[in-house]
């Protein structure tokens, strides 16, 4: 009905305009894109879906960015990934765009790991919020992988005060690494149980119960001691050049949560905005 | 530019025209409306941010309703709320909406209360999730209030199986009844703390730390334990006609949770859909 | 240090004991677990990450339910999975727990389909989030399939009274179907997408979006338009027993949602809560 | 049963005690505390539910912070909040906790407005994601404000290929300041929206909706646009040392988001992590 003149062909490049408000921006680009993934870390892939966010610069001149290009590559590279993989993503989006002269990718998936009951040995899937992050500026690259586990925290201040007991709880720990050469996402993971009070695991026969039970009250933790624990041990790791662990303790006496970060000096926190 | 014919005044009512598929709408309103309140139940009135939902039926033959008049609604009544000013709402509703036949509105908000901790007397404000629901048709009401609060659950097998210890988490608990006459949110967040191991406090100086870890170790309760003694307790309130309760331990050595839920036959599931 | 007697071997059952109070338990078990899957209706069987709840009834006479049990089951028919898969858990389940007369059990996974853009042809991933349903008890059993679609609303009363241009956006549209026969995830997408007034792609190049921008002006709904047309196309299916639609738009002028649902009679909808 | 020793009076103060790691502690304190507050920024006061963040650091030598004087303070303090006041936090913290040398806090919260709709002047209240962040070091603090607001944006290539209509959708476009002094967050939200295709409104009668459907058509922006016309503001207004602004636009024709960011060069990004 409202019709108007026909569109000129070829259709017009708005985007490609030229631009007069003299302003460079940062970052430009899609996020909240989700595609399936195949997880290829381990012996056996495992099956995620992946969210990403692919920016670029824009310089000062230009109106748009072509946001369509960037799907593009994300489609095409994240079928079958990994860590070593992804780090290449950058390289790939400045080639299809010239005009940007730097890249920020990150994909978050939650990945699994097949794990043991530590009596019976009954086997279970355990899941992890996961991010690799990667960013390029003029041949320069940072790489950053990050998991966030769940484990168990066990007061040392509530067992020695109390006659008997000790209050623990849910916690989340998180490691992201700024490394040099591929990391391993369970490697990182491992790392992260291994500075708790006890690790998580999702099936659980009453021997195995009584274990992890015990073994938490052996091995009390402040959300201090979890995170001091984590960053020695993370920055002892080969090829770790930067890294900010945290730990969150929903405290099953407090509706809110104790928590602690320690970070190295040169951590590159604006890669996680 | 792309200029039509200017619309004839007055404005076309598109809503108000007829429809021809002859197909009942059962619910059409507005939802994820947010609204500032002050919550009135207790002597201090306390601050909130409402999040709405609002609708009525429409006949077959009308094609659209008229959302405005539910917002309009909403916003004049939502600025002192307590539980019997809200159930008025439906009538009010469909007095301005002459078509409709029925009418559902939910409010969910954040609640408050000032807590004394149990040795020391500290103060402090625990939160909780609330809601409130209503539906009105022919005359007839249904009244539902609804609070989920955070408790600690502590595991009577660990307890048991274990030398020592016991694990123990943050579990939210939830409490929804339908009413004969108004019902203070604050009596059902009692009725959930009295259920569980213990309740949880905003402030606890070490006095109390040590008041609320014995006290959960000497209360242990299954997920189905506090779900039985809350559901009694339900049943055995003056006025309640229908409830349904949930708990749910977010489990300290697993990454899942532990879930019950018993209700009424006649609860009004429907309603919380 | 706080050492107690050594647990009499074998360990005490505490679950299995009786229990006094008298309380049938609805629902208990787990919820919130997440596993990997291949969904595995199409040609293609793509990644996706599970949440699984999994629940049964508790006769008045036992403490505790077995959640490890219920936890097995779901990993061993997790991994790769279709609707017709999924409806046999119920049975499974029970046949594991036998003191359980009745089982539930869903799970909610974000689905992907490989859609070719409308003019260009170029393909992207769209996702969708995804639920199966399934009851039995008694030898009865209602199943039922959710999808949820991201699609174009463009309003029909911005389109008439305005000199140019209609207020468009996102919306969630939605269709739970009960059925008697297993039936596509992605063919109830497909009647979600045709009731619209156009559906989403990932990858668009212009003249792609120079049809979609088209397409939906010449396609007006209103979110009650929506809901009927999609109503309608439900009810018609072969196999569908009973069906609930929503259509919610994130309206582009207002910060709440146009909600509208329509559902026939028997519609099962505490399986949703 | 499990009886220990009784604890020695007074209570040991575990967290108090030396810890040899030689490992300093960034932040350590409480997150996902909320509160309940008025917002006294404008004539009326908003009622609100804050969620705070309070850290300090921790020397090497201390094995635990006192949380719960974190907590205290930040009771003390939020029931009558604006951002002039919330400034003086970190130094009430430091007082508290002479070991800290350096404070982080900041809250959360949705901020209301009450706005005239364009042409029929109908009442009826906008809601806003808020934020105050501050930090103190030595005596130096940097101070940030945040406010972001839902808008229209149209899409300037859609209008200018398609032959009538144009994608239009909400889009949440934010604005962080750091200030020399006190800033009004409703300044804040206006800025946003005057960089907007349109902004939104609670109540809107027919001749409302025209106008913006009309104001949103003559006003078509780009996610990279919006971004810049709101940097240019942002840096022209007085007091303001830093910005950071984003854009997302909840595209109706895609299911992912289009996404620009524009930040002064010295943005200390590291406090929105």
């Amino acid at each position: 009905m409202t019709a108007s003149p026909a569109p000129a062909a070829p259709i017009k490049d708005v985007q490609g305009g030229a631009d007069t408000r003299a302003v460079f921006i940062n970052q430009v680009g899609v996020r909240a894109l989700r595609l399936p993934m195949m997880f290829t870390e381990g012996a056996a892939p495992t099956p995620a879906a992946g969210e990403w966010a692919c920016y670029t610069d824009l310089p000062e001149s230009s109106r748009g960015t072509h946001m369509s290009r960037l799907v593009r590559v994300l489609h095409d590279t994240g079928e079958k990934l990994n860590f070593a993989e992804f780090c290449k993503i950058p390289e790939e989006v400045l080639t299809r765009l010239p005009a940007a002269t730097e890249c920020f990718v990150s994909v978050k998936f939650r990945a699994f790991a097949n794990k043991r009951a530590p009596v019976s040995g009954e086997r279970g899937y355990m899941d992890f919020a996961a991010a690799f992050y990667a960013w390029q500026k003029n041949g320069r690259r940072r790489n950053m992988l990050s998991a966030t586990a769940p484990v168990t925290s066990l007061c040392p201040c509530s067992k020695t005060i109390a006659k008997y007991g000790a209050h623990n709880q849910r916690s989340h720990v998180s490691c992201a690494l700024e490394t040099a050469f591929p990391f391993r996402l369970l490697d990182v993971v491992a790392l992260i149980e291994e500075s708790s009070s006890c690790e998580l695991y999702s099936v659980l026969k009453r021997p195995d119960e009584r274990h992890v039970t015990e073994r938490a009250y052996d091995n009390p933790k402040f959300v201090e001691d979890i995170a001091r624990d984590l960053a020695v041990a993370a920055a002892n790791q080969p090829g770790v050049l930067n890294y900010r662990v945290t730990a969150e303790n929903f405290e099953s006496i407090h509706n809110h949560s104790a928590f602690a970060m320690i970070e190295s000096p040169d951590f590159p926190a604006a890669l996680l905005v």
